[in-house]
């Protein structure tokens, strides 16, 4: 027995992304009751040269479906980066999370040395898939779902660890 | 071939505590450069209600020795959770990571199904093994990590995501 790389991916990036949209739909409804201006939400960052909290949530989407693309050998499907509402942010969770569901197991298991290329500015970064899965994928989408919780949380939202978490 | 329950847990946790041990020492460092009381970086945090950088650092190695531990069916290591420096949490990352060290992965390995009792204010949390790794502790993990490094972040240290993310 032991852990396919379909069980160490899709599944866990799924119910985060659940609870990443909880966690914005309560913000959503914390800035209507307070009559806080969504962008201020949605713009706001911990410090002035770390994304906001619409880029991590971007980024946390990206990683996502880039880590079930890759290992799966299909197309990494574009998404715009033009969301400026929360709506727009639940559309792009929504449709993250639905690439993802449409991703079969038996795409990805067996990708443990599948070669992987990632485009960056510089030189794109290259891995086989186990390690760019544990070691570069999970560090990151765990990254960007903490950080924006962390920016909603430092801006008076009203959410604890069980959110981040999820029901079991 | 697959991943074993070894493979996604104790290395992971190992290469992280050394990124996280290597920007605790920018932090010391820009704590002295800037005549920093280190205190006030010690028992920063985010939120009135969230916890200090010290608890971070501090929960991050609970849940990595607690999983090390638990999967192998040892007993997990107490440390005290007195650290109130920079060296004193150096000391608690790299006891962390000693314990981490010395078990073998056919201690772990197979532990998918191996029964989890985790103790709470509350009921003791059961698991099994697997999902215990992939829901509760990689979440929990990579959330206080983050979250030591962006209250550093906010407080002004000069690190970013490759300092997060280790060398490859």
């Amino acid at each position: 027995m032991a852990i396919s790389m379909y069980q160490a991916s899709v599944p866990l990036f799924v119910k985060m992304l659940g609870n990443l949209s909880a966690i914005l739909k309560k913000a959503a409804a914390y800035a209507e009751a307070k009559k806080i201006e969504p962008r201020v939400l949605l713009d706001a960052r911990l410090a002035p040269d770390m994304l906001s909290l619409t880029r991590q949530v971007q980024i946390a989407s990206d990683t996502a479906k880039g880590c079930g693309a890759r290992l799966a050998a299909v197309d990494v499907p574009k998404f715009e980066d033009n969301e400026s509402s929360f709506d727009d942010l639940q559309a792009r969770i929504a449709k993250t999370i639905e690439f993802l569901n449409g991703l079969k197991a038996q795409q990805i298991d067996g990708s443990e040395e599948r070669e992987v290329t990632i485009p960056t500015r510089d030189q794109p970064l290259k891995f086989q898939g186990l390690p760019y899965l544990q070691y570069f994928v999970l560090p990151n989408f765990y990254f960007h779902v903490t950080t924006a919780y962390a920016i909603l949380r430092h801006n008076g939202l009203d959410v604890g660890k069980m959110d981040y978490l999820g029901a079991r």
